[in-house]
């Protein structure tokens, strides 16, 4: 099976941060922003323990957004985040929001 | 009754992101960020028929994140966007979500 991609004419803003705010999706695009492609899997094991079905909900509510490409690969799923869609489209958004998330470590 | 509302030190990104991430949401803060302070019934009024109780849950969603001041005033609030406060603790954010939401609007 295939997932279906939002081409980058059809992401919408209030789609992405809708996407990226949430703790456990934010927490895997800051993942993903070290770059390339990831196993679900490897980032479930980084995150902590979280069922799933969870995890399932969040890469098709990433993807759906147009946040990232997801590839079914045996049975794992890769992950790549689709930064220069995102960066072309919403020049400066990625970056303030990375940057905001590594502000908020240090204030917790 | 007086609201309550995050310190800037309080305010997180998720939290951000989310509350910005809804089409009412984000057009309201886009009417907010014209400057000054606004009558919740006049952005009402501006972004069309939306039942009174479903903008109480949106100003208090913005209110909670730390978007906006929602101040009472007689049978009305008053709201004001927390822009230097934000642009203070995420620098870059808000000017990157609402050119992303002017994007949009031309792709629309």
């Amino acid at each position: 099976m295939r997932y279906r991609h939002p081409d980058p004419a059809q992401i919408r803003i209030d789609g992405v941060l809708s996407a990226l705010g949430h703790p456990v999706r934010l927490a895997s695009v800051r993942i993903l922003d070290g770059g390339g492609v990831h196993n679900c899997g490897d980032i479930v094991k980084i995150l902590g323990a979280t069922s799933k079905s969870t995890m399932t909900h969040h890469w098709r509510v990433l993807r759906e957004a147009g946040v990232i490409f997801q590839e079914p690969s045996g049975r794992e799923n890769l992950l790549r985040l689709r930064r220069p869609d995102l960066d072309t489209r919403y020049p400066g958004l990625l970056d303030a929001v990375l940057a905001g998330a590594a502000t908020d470590d240090v204030t917790d």
